[in-house]
């Protein structure tokens, strides 16, 4: 006999949680399209030279890779035994998408992704290897307009999944490497003390003076408190902006301003704050970044940032980029845990008919059904069972709210 | 520089196609929904030992297999490098979900699955190596009400498409088994036999006596004077009967009368006909098969058919089953070619705004953009470029049938 539980770390999706997540996806796309997004999908398989191309940071150590096949496969030699592999995000594969099919897009291309990505990742409560990521990405846009399309579009998304009091906490990687620079730190050591300005809400700033201690002995302490300066004050970024002098360029600083206000001006289910303890992971960033938090809840539904030399690592042509990914396998868990009701009463018919049936009865049965949905209703057909008891109590939890009996003698009987 | 290409024999989908595919999935699936069937869903990725279990037949020669990843691999033998594969098919995987989520599943189960498959396939016209399927099955149900609903269904989900004038054959396993014993082939070859019936459309009636007689000397005369007397009857299944006499059990012909009867009397867009030489390749099929062909078109639509045997062999429990699955990728070429309006118009407008804009400006963008959604319109908002009027011609090739623009003193112009 074989296992019968799916795959490590993947997941099985019964009726009503596959109808939950469709309704979810629907809620999304449909609010994205609104603001004139497109979905595009690619393969689920890319070669495996481009998922290796050094985009994906850390992702890429968790690939699942494809073993060549026939004569490819005898002809490797030892170390190239794979030629593709599953993707790990949704990003790499837009950036092969678009110099694919460049000619056919127009010079701002705004794509909406909804799609599986796979990781070989440790499994954990709310993490799988195989899971769903909404992405919307902008190419083509260098100015601000980008930032607050895609900001806006992902609040009023999220607002019509019925979340309210959102935080976009926002910042630039330009802005880091400023605060970086200002403090003396060598361009060597900058990641090392982003990933320790990262870490600032969980290990307090006692901690992040000390880890930064022994990386850059002496630095320490004029970073601290420039951090505490900036994070203790009314206006972060203002006071960002003044701490940094010629460190950091007036357009940056500009750039950021303008998305927060205007942004503030529109969304209504939550704010976008000046964040300077906000690093995000990726190492294609180059520009703003952006991370979304719920009320009450210490994790991430989401993030994204500008990205403007990516593409053109893989295309060859240079092109702005941007984009934001809702987190959704995150937003599932919360809305079911909320007990969210999407997705509405399916509204269903069951007709038990008898286990045996003439020619005259099925096809009586079949008109029956038949008229019923075409005027909308959902009918099921199925045979009576000798336990009906059981039978019906299946039917009503598989959400059939009308069960009728269709008799031997042509009656149809509405049970209770 | 990366290839730009997809992986060989798959595909990007750009909005258009996109929004086309999607398009006719949700007619299909709304369609089904109807008749009571319920989407689920399996990970992409399963066991390389189920998707090995013989099932598959020659589609496991095809699986995409996926390398052990760290310690694994490094402790694998030789010939035991892949502990996973990518599923060839949706009904495997459907056999292992239902051994896996029987206890919250119904008695009679209704799935339907629509969902992408691989298969290192030879790429060709209208082949590709990631293919959508779409299946309904239905488990847990002996009595031919599952036939009838599987059918009655994908004709529905045909209609709905705009496909009039389709044909389903239809057959049983157990019908070629008789003829095969009535014609004194030895149970050995019976499948020889089957492969070469199959051909007739193709290689004509001569070439079929000719290849059986390679294989069984002395017999082609008996059986291909048996199927001629069968083709050429007025009613065939009638005939099939009286010729196999003992040979073929009188369930099994009232069982095949009965859904022609009732399905021919319930579905308006074409007809359900007996086909003595339906064979379908798939080994598991145990009981009844079928085929859908299109008025003109010399191509299989879909098909499917009973196996009863197979979740036994996987989940271990003996459950009834039995499929239809229409072949996605070629309806959706057949469609567009016909080019068929599906999906309709994009009714969209979009916003060309100043290259830069004050806070102001962009709040009131921004405010306008926003009412016109929540009124349900698609608004996109641009930056004006230099070349305006290959902007516009972009745009309206994107599917935008209103243009505005909003000009730096707050006017609002309609582009026309």
């Amino acid at each position: 006999m074989f296992s019968k539980t799916p795959t490590k770390g993947m997941r099985d999706f019964l009726p009503e949680e596959f109808r939950f997540r469709q309704k979810v996806l629907e809620i999304i796309q449909s609010t994205y399209e609104k603001y004139g997004f497109s979905r595009i999908a690619t393969p689920s398989v890319e070669n495996i030279d481009l998922l290796c191309s050094k985009q994906g940071g850390d992702n890429e150590k968790l690939i699942y890779k494809i073993l060549k096949r026939g004569e490819k496969l005898e002809r490797a030699e030892e170390g190239k035994m794979c030629d593709l592999g599953l993707r790990y995000d949704l990003t790499v594969p837009l950036a092969r998408f678009f110099a694919n099919n460049q000619g056919q897009l127009p010079s701002v291309f705004k794509a909406m992704q909804m799609d599986y990505v796979w990781r070989a990742d440790r499994p954990q409560r709310g993490r799988y290897r195989q899971f769903m990521q909404c992405d919307i990405d902008i190419l083509g846009e260098e100015s601000n307009i980008a930032e607050i399309d895609l900001i806006t579009a992902t609040m009023q998304a999220l607002k019509n999944l019925g979340f309210n009091g959102i935080t976009v906490k926002i910042s630039d990687r330009r802005l880091l490497t400023a605060i970086a620079n200002k403090c003396g730190f060598e361009k060597e050591i900058h990641d090392k003390v982003f990933i320790i300005l990262d870490k600032l809400d969980k290990i307090g700033i006692g901690d992040v003076m000390n880890e930064i201690e022994e990386i850059a002995p002496g630095k320490s302490v004029a970073f601290v408190d420039m951090l505490n300066r900036i994070l203790h004050s009314d206006n972060a970024l203002q006071t960002a902006i003044d701490e940094l002098g010629e460190e950091l360029s007036p357009s940056v600083s500009e750039n950021l301003r303008q998305i927060i206000a205007v942004t503030n001006n529109t969304v209504t289910n939550g704010k976008v704050v000046f964040d300077v303890t906000l690093v995000r992971g990726m190492g294609y960033y180059t520009g703003t970044i952006y991370e979304i938090s719920l009320d009450g809840l210490d994790i991430s539904a989401g993030g994204g940032g500008r990205y403007d030399e990516m593409i053109g690592k893989i295309a060859g042509t240079k092109v702005p980029a941007c984009g934001f990914s809702i987190g959704f396998e995150r937003i599932v868990l919360l809305l079911s845990e909320r007990g969210a009701k999407i997705g509405g009463q399916r509204n269903a018919t069951a007709l038990v008919i008898p286990k045996k049936c003439t020619d005259k009865q099925y096809c009586d049965i079949m008109d029956y059904a038949q008229h019923h949905r075409t005027n909308g209703t959902e009918v099921s057909i199925v045979k009576r069972i000798k336990n009906f008891a059981f039978q019906l109590k299946q039917l009503r939890e598989q959400g059939f709210d009308l069960i009728y009996e269709y008799r031997e003698n042509g009656e149809l009987v509405k049970i209770d």
